[in-house]
């Protein structure tokens, strides 16, 4: 008899509705604490039980899945073979040789050209289908039917392949913990984790059984202790003596006594992405700054890069850009980043820039093809192509007659947290990211041999190029100024970081910019982790190390040196005390774990250890390896089909790949490095492969 | 002290979220009566238990409403006032003053300008929100905040206006029924409520309690004794003895035996239209089918206005286009015009034609100026006009190089089922269409003092009414020809009846058209109801009325003589018993409560009573009865501010409105009619006014 196992199955959906799904639950999800039930006009004097969370949704468009599914598949059959439909909805059916079937039903097909369908409708969640079968076993070769738009291939997770499984509930890992100390104050009791945590709290044993009491969540002490003005508060509401709340960041908790008791717990919620880049180094406190560095990106990294985990809990255009940068140098995760794609830009129509912000637009478009570079994945790339079209047709509709992009109603001009002439024209750094997005697009239609495209794009890019170097140039002050309409000739760095970054200018003036804008200490200095990310990028670029290394020491070394968990969200080293925890008109508005600030693990990557492609997905990359201010340092950096490991001491270098490709460079000299051996050459001098 | 009374609030949502959810909801309520179980490739043979309702959704795409709603309110307070939000869902919040409030908690809000916003989401169902307030009760005067496109004012239905109210549930009237008589027979008891119905099937007193058992359904009673065939199905569960069905069409219910028992009835669920039009003569033949054609459009009358109550239960543009015209003659309600028009076009962007077909577009476009025309509703053509603006540029993304209509992939040309040259080339009764839809969008845009697309459309219709004129026209055959590719020189009706109705050509064609196509017994007859509506108007409009009461007669008396109900989907007068029940393939696939069939109605009040608006909005009217074929009848036509009343015998006629504007026109003689007084003139000759 026949060994005949089945093909394994994935659940399908609407291609991108798990990622609308569950970026619509991640933009609902956000709450503030507040006064839920203010005697008119007055405070809550102290009254705890006037204290709630209260719903605070982004203020861009959140879209949500489809309801209704249609799916098939064109198969010649050779010889008969039976498929059977499960879905999440009693609303399904299945259709096949002209007769519609319902879910659970072994269908038999007959040899020949088979087509067949499947409908699904769902309301509340997102509907999804199963098909255990052999030809028509479920899974990304099934196309969905789009009525009218380009038909897809089905969308699937391969998170998602056992028919127990739920997409409508992301696969987090738990892990129970509990409270490192416990300390009775303030007619309470505080509780301390130790360090920063993301996660569901658990009561147990609560008595009264009914019991309903206020939880208060802080990054920091002050906040726990602070009911009136912390962030995130928790109306516990206890069922037979029980409560779980939603997950919630913190690393304290103060329960205020309600005149019961309890068993208190957590679970920690995660993603268990592994660790694929390291950096060991021969300073402690760098390694620091790399391990809390990684801890923030992980805590981060769940449905799609947030922003911080306490607030806002979102999916942000600029921030996910430098994390998805972090991520190939630490899990070179695909999935993550290709999920914060898809829910970064949402549904058609399209209506306003990602997030509101036309810089946030520009990094997508430039994320597909940069996550293209760093992975190699085309598929990704075909799959959202026609949305990288309608964003473009959205961007190119809305410029000026020049083709620079213009602030409209309802933009947010973000570029940094930094002041520009912003109403005076259009803005020098917004021309440079469409310069790039263009590339970008140009590269992304090249990859998927439209040439027509390609062409086009790449000649919108040379057109609006050669205008922004015409005319925001300011050959006296070696640099490109804000707007070019005024008389202000106001120079900041952005646009000049940029100009270097994506090489929007000549060599001549790329050079007068070091000097004359990033070297010059009279132009104001970058404020935000945020542009601290390009800023450093361009410094270590032209070989500047020593101004990222100082940074690395003062401004992420002073967050660790006040016991930081997680890099915050932005650091002063002035302050003092609860004053850091201080942002946006709140005492405790601060974020103290925002993924901006892990940028660390992708500049030591890719100018310490020197690991970065040369060509897309890996095919040549280089290992340019710099000492910087250390001794001696270690560590890999993760590509698609391996890993690159590098140790560089003052006297040496040994580099061990296991993918092909690789060429070593110290200084002027360049060495192959053979897939699966270890080189090892001087620092300075010659090698010999082992 | 001051006695006030606050402001009669309305539950709102996203304008169009109403009319998208219910109509969600319709679209995926269709099953088939089907095999459920199959043993492989083998039928039921009888087993009862194999059978069950199987999930049959459109083909088209089907649009569901948003998640989150974003409205808000700007007023200049002249003194304090509260204003209270309530939510559909638990997250919602109000932010008044920079700060943001749960609902249920009563804001104050200070003297000066006022800025609230509302947020909620919700995932199934929509999320609806309510203020109870003076300045800021929730009403339309709220505004959608749409995240980049227009603000429009925020969504709201007069049937929901109470807090209590819930916006998710549709409210129909309910009446319980029990059948008239019941028969044991072929192992069960066949029910017969006498006349068709649609409802909730109830069983009660069950026994066993949790007794699982079949109902078949049945338009007919053939059908409802073929379980195997029928078209709708039930899987009856008790629990606790009790069962209550899903609302379902039947007249005929059959319950095999299952080895227990049960008291049954019904719940018939209706929409409380009051019928505003009227018609009675001395035939009562005409009198029956005048009251069978009302009976139907009632029970199509529902969330939108249906094909059909047992299948599809869809809304179709075409069949709902002939439905207003009916409305305006009968209930005159315009907001179940509104929400079929809603339901049809769905939401943003569009990708797939109207029900997948071009003409139901047109007519859509179409339909909304005829709604203004016969309702003076502009705040309606206002709130739907920006997707009036995105349906033209979907209609004309999708021209060739001369701009008429062909057809593209997905596109059913449909027009009617009659045979054309459909793949030849454009076909000619779609581009009437065309030019008859940019005529409408002018008008639209003009009512709306949009003089710059108003402009545009009048030349897109005169040139489109010229190429046709040009290229289709065949002065030898003296009518336009199907395609102008080809040498078929096909001639079918269609295309003719709209250059009539329509004003599509010269006066001196269509007098040729009249008599070689219209009056010309070997252009092949139109063989179904739906396009017998166009060719009957058009008729009546050159005045041929007896063409059209001999259809009564034959036709709908036909229908009427077998004993009908409800007017049937299609009629041949040749066929015999349950052969007339057939459509599609199925023995009983035909639907016997189809409201296409319900035309006498606007027939008969557009021209026997005569009744007709000669500028929008009835504005001025004309009333231009004929006698027919009748020796006398009354009735009454109802317009937006009033009703007319005509009663015609071969003596004389009287008139009497309630609303200025209208004019009696006998023969060549016209009689201004006086607002609330009575006019009677002789049928031939003068009139005297009462």
């Amino acid at each position: 008899m026949e060994n005949h196992d089945m093909k394994q199955s994935k659940w399908m959906w609407c291609p991108g509705d798990f990622e609308l799904y569950h970026g619509m639950l991640v933009h609902n999800r956000r709450t503030q604490g507040g006064v839920s039930c203010p005697a008119a006009g007055s405070g809550p004097d102290g009254d705890l039980s006037l204290l709630g969370p209260v719903f605070y949704p982004p203020m861009w468009r959140v879209d949500s899945p489809h309801r209704n599914l249609f799916l098939y598949k064109v198969v010649n059959l050779e010889k008969p073979e039976t498929v059977t439909l499960y879905a999440n909805t009693e609303h399904a059916s299945i259709l096949a040789d002209g007769v519609r079937y319902p879910a659970g039903v072994a269908v038999t097909l007959k040899p020949g050209r088979q087509m067949v369908k499947v409908f699904a409708y769902k309301d509340g969640g997102f509907p999804a289908v199963y098909c255990v079968g052999d030809s028509f076993a479920s899974d990304e070769t099934w196309s969905y039917g789009s009525f009218g738009g380009a038909d897809l291939p089905a969308g699937t997770n391969d998170m998602y392949t056992a028919l127990s499984d739920n997409p409508e509930v992301f696969k987090f890992s738990y892990e129970r913990i509990s409270p490192v100390t416990s300390e009775k104050l303030n007619g309470g009791t505080l509780y301390d984790f130790g360090c920063e945590r993301f996660g569901k709290l658990i009561f147990e044993n609560v008595t009264p059984g009914d019991a309903a009491f206020l939880v208060v969540c802080g990054e920091s002490r002050e906040e726990a202790l602070d009911p009136k003005d912390a962030i995130v508060l928790v109306r516990a509401q206890a069922r037979n003596g029980s409560f779980v709340s939603t997950s919630v960041a913190f690393r304290y908790i103060f329960v205020p006594d309600f005149g019961g008791t309890y068993a208190f717990s957590a679970d920690f919620e995660y993603l268990p992405l592994e660790d694929r880049g390291a950096f060991r180094c021969d300073d402690d406190l760098v390694n620091k700054i790399w391990e809390v560095s990684s801890y923030t990106l992980h805590l981060n990294a769940r449905e799609g890069f947030f922003d911080g985990i306490k607030r806002d809990r979102w999916v942000w255009g600029g921030d996910a850009y430098q994390s998805f940068f972090v991520n190939y140098y630490l899990m070179n995760d695909n999935d993550i980043v290709r999920r914060t794609l898809r829910i970064l830009r949402g549904a058609e129509p399209m209506t306003m820039h990602v997030n509101t912000i036309p810089d946030y637009t520009f990094y997508w478009i430039m994320s597909i093809w940069e996550y293209y570079y760093h992975t190699g994945d085309v598929s990704f790339v075909r799959s959202v192509y026609p949305q990288m079209r309608t964003t473009m047709a959205f961007i190119r509709g809305r410029l000026d007659e020049d083709g620079l992009y213009v602030k409209h109603p309802g933009d947010w001009v973000f570029v940094d947290w930094s002041k520009f002439d912003a109403d005076s024209g259009p803005l020098c750094a917004e021309q440079m990211l469409l310069c790039r997005a263009y590339e970008c697009m140009a590269n992304c239609a090249g990859l998927l041999e439209n040439s027509e495209e390609e062409a086009e794009y790449r000649a919108a890019a040379a057109a609006l190029c050669t205008i922004v170097n015409d005319r925001y140039w300011d050959e006296e002050k070696g640099g490109f100024v804000d707007d070019y309409r005024t008389e202000n000739r106001n120079i900041t760095r952005h646009a000049n970081i940029f100009a270097l970054l994506y090489h929007l200018t000549s060599e001549e003036r790329q050079a007068k910019i070091i000097t004359h804008v990033i070297k010059n200490k009279e132009i104001r200095p970058i404020t935000t982790p945020y542009f601290e990310f390009f800023e450093l990028d361009a410094m270590c670029q032209i070989g500047d190390f020593g101004y990222m290394t100082d940074m690395l020491h003062s401004y992420w070394g002073g967050m660790i040196r006040l016991g930081a968990t997680t890099i915050w969200e932005e650091y002063f080293p002035n302050r003092e005390g609860a004053e850091h925890y201080a942002m946006y008109g709140r005492p405790y508005g601060k974020s103290l774990c925002h993924a901006w600030g892990a940028s660390p693990i992708y500049l030591l990557g890719k100018y310490a250890l020197g690991v970065r492609p040369t060509s897309p997905a890996y095919a040549t990359f280089e290992v340019r390896p710099n000492l910087m201010c250390f001794g001696s340092f270690s560590g890999k950096v993760p590509t698609p089909n391996g890993t690159v490991e590098v140790s560089v001491s003052k006297k040496d270098v040994t580099v061990r790949a296991d993918v092909d490709g690789g060429t070593l460079v110290i200084g002027e000299r360049s060495y192959p490095i053979e897939k699966g051996k270890t080189l090892t050459v001087p620092y300075g001098g010659t090698g010999a492969q082992a």
